[in-house]
């Protein structure tokens, strides 16, 4: 089953992530970077116009609802206090660019599916149908303290909550026929009342009648995303997705995502290749190897210590701030129910390879887990080819240590080998999103009247 | 006490309701009308860009979060079903224009504080300061059913959810010093963290730790608008608002009002001149008086008779669709809890008047309740200045039957004429929304760290 895959046969998806504090987490400190707080719309806008220019399918943003639990001596480091309201941002992007796709983040346990319904449908009738909404499910537990709640969901029911929500949403974009507004001055028609479809919906989370007050949008339903790797985001993505973002390190690990997350679209009724596969990558790029990996190690560098030890002890839900950086991770690590797999990882890798606190913030920290591929232009367009031809990803969302210089040298460099290979578009070909990405407006479903 | 009024001396401030479907019911038939949900963002746009060159004040974004509740074949000549989401188109508008304040409506009742307070901020940053929100607490009861609520919340709870909403939000607005984020890439000391306040608000209706994770705005709080006008509204309006908006149909009552809120402002402990009063105002401009009265007619003469008795009836809680619309309003309407003062304006002006049901609609429904001026050019001129000079506002807020042509006839014939007076700028003389208001930035207030 290949349906949906006619005008992106061969071509590789490729984003950029928009919020340069979710890049390498010392990026705002090089001399050439943006610093996330400090800029103009016009210097965020300059970076969306020239991945425009590129011709990416999309620019993405990222986002948390609350400051990082921490000293606030130490937070004081920390660039990710600070983000750009994301629905805000991309009403500004959608009307000052023209053909790049614009993703946004909003989660579904601290929102109702209203104004998450509106907001998106108003974004990709502002943009032309340019939009997409990457749906997470609030990892940091801290956020519950700005939403007036005791603690943080649980993982089972903030998916729980995720999907009804998700179903919520697709129901209100289909309120309305395509064609339900008639917007007749003579007769005084303003709608078609046979083409108005009120939800109705009453579920365990949520009741929302409908319908949404704003018309289908040109992509019928703005591109869904989503980046949970659990099993029960990955079900998630099986059943509704069209992009998935993953973390991974390794080819043979991508592969097994890909293959796991294509038989569970299977399994959820769904043609094989209707979700896109794209993996986060941060290219360091230098004019020789020797270069690249100076490059690298010198952003490495800029990682504070305080900074480093911070990180790592979230990741390890474990406090490591007062050690010594030239010691070993201590022995008596306890056991924990927060980001079980990812920790372990961690540990093992520690103990394995005997490493310092310093070099084991060193590995883990500076790309948030996203691949890391350190070379010349030639080198990193042969690793994303590879994976792609591959088949273990459809794309690649490029998260460069800083913005624009990083992203700049990957325009100039490594997309003219892309293209040069044939795995890159030389030019837009659709007008929507979905059409970027080789995927089909889906039909209205019409809710039967009772 | 005159602190504030230095830069607004004998000016009024203007706005423009930039929603059609709020000011003529039926202004959408006019062949030159926009119709609200047809048009693109340029056309939008163009009307915006049109009230900065005559340099208003500010556009304004009504708002409501639902359909009105009838029957989907007399619904379906009703423009109030569609509605733009007014952050987004906010934020739109923000990048697009330069001077022109920008006021969206959210509710208090259906939203987080977290979430307007960060999206106000962070459309406060994109606009350089010219934004202003407008509170309301909802007052259509079917909004309740598209978030989850088996029932609309009463008035008293609403107000006081909404004072102690507007708290956390100014408080959140004050989670930094004007100069907290340092940036030093040298360092790596992104911010200072003795200029960090978290604000860890713990109320009856929320609970907020803070910090929000944008920084502080322009104008250091977004303007505060609000159009309540019960006992509860005006104490909250008198307690912290920047801006008071009133539809008042006679000079009489808007003196009475104007006298009423300055009272309770002075007596909440602010100066008598720190709320800017702004009323509705619907100028039909013709070339003389009779051919005002004309265009009136053909307006009122587009509102179908289904528009005019479902509107009526919403008004009245009663349902007089089905009833002859040359007779009488009926005797026995029941008593009710909703609109109740606007309700028995109503019946007594049908009442007294011996107006028959059509009489009667084309009487309420066609402006919103918005004071109607109907005349030449001069007199439109000669009213807005009259009760401007008699100290009963501050200002007003057009809302033209139809746009842009509605708005267009005022700009280039009613502003020469207030210019000419001297009662309304001939420039822009400040950067933001405040200075063109004449309003202080607001110093912040340090949360005091236990």
């Amino acid at each position: 089953m290949t349906t949906e895959n006619q005008q992106h046969q061969g071509q590789m998806a490729l984003g950029l992530l928009l919020s340069p504090a979710s890049s390498h987490i010392a990026g705002w400190r090089h001399p050439e970077a943006m610093s996330n707080a400090g800029e103009s719309f016009d210097e965020v806008l300059a970076v969306a116009k020239s991945a425009e220019e590129a011709h990416l399918d999309f620019v993405f943003l990222a986002d948390e609802l609350c400051a990082p639990d921490a000293d606030p001596k130490i937070l004081s480091r920390d660039p990710v206090i600070y983000r750009f309201e994301p629905l805000t941002l991309l009403a500004a992007l959608a009307v000052t660019t023209k053909r790049i796709g614009l993703v946004a983040t909003q989660t579904t346990t601290y929102n109702e599916p209203y104004h998450i319904a509106r907001k998106f449908a108003s974004l990709d009738n502002l943009s032309n149908g340019r939009v997409g909404w990457n749906l997470v499910t609030s990892y940091v537990p801290a956020e519950a303290k700005n939403f007036s709640e005791s603690s943080h969901m649980g993982s089972v029911d903030r998916y729980e909550r995720a999907e009804e929500f998700q179903e919520v949403v697709s129901g209100l974009w289909d309120s309305w026929d395509d064609d339900a507004f008639l917007l007749d001055k003579a007769s005084g028609r303003y709608f078609d009342p046979s083409k108005m479809n009120t939800l109705n919906h009453e579920g365990k989370h949520f009741s929302v009648r409908g319908p949404l007050n704003v018309r289908r949008t040109p992509q019928g339903h703005p591109v869904q995303v989503q980046a949970g790797s659990s099993e029960a985001g990955l079900n998630l993505a099986a059943k509704c997705t069209d992009i998935a973002f993953t973390a991974q390190p390794t080819l043979a690990g991508a592969l097994a995502f890909s293959k796991t997350l294509r038989a569970k679209t299977v399994a959820a009724g769904r043609a094989e290749d209707s979700v896109r596969i794209i993996a986060g990558v941060q290219p360091i790029i230098g004019d020789s190897p020797e270069h690249a990996q100076e490059l690298y190690e010198e952003m490495q560098e800029l990682i504070h210590p305080e900074v480093g030890l911070t990180r790592l002890s979230q990741l390890l839900d474990y406090d490591v701030t007062g050690l010594p950086l030239d010691g070993p991770l201590p022995d008596d690590i306890p056991d924990t129910d927060n980001y079980k797999s990812r920790r372990q990882l961690i540990i093992d890798t520690a103990r394995s390879e005997n490493l310092t606190l310093r070099e084991l913030y060193l590995r883990v920290v500076g790309s948030y887990g996203h691949r890391i591929v350190v070379g010349t232009a030639e080198t990193v367009a042969d690793e994303l080819t590879e994976w792609f031809l591959a088949g273990a990803v459809d794309g690649y969302i490029l998260s460069p240590t800083h913005l624009p210089a990083g992203f700049e040298v990957f325009k100039d460099k490594v997309i003219p080998l892309l293209q040069d290979r044939g795995v890159f578009r030389t030019e837009y070909t659709g007008a929507t999103f979905r059409e970027h990405l080789g995927l089909n407006r889906p039909d209205l479903v019409k809710i039967e009247t009772v």
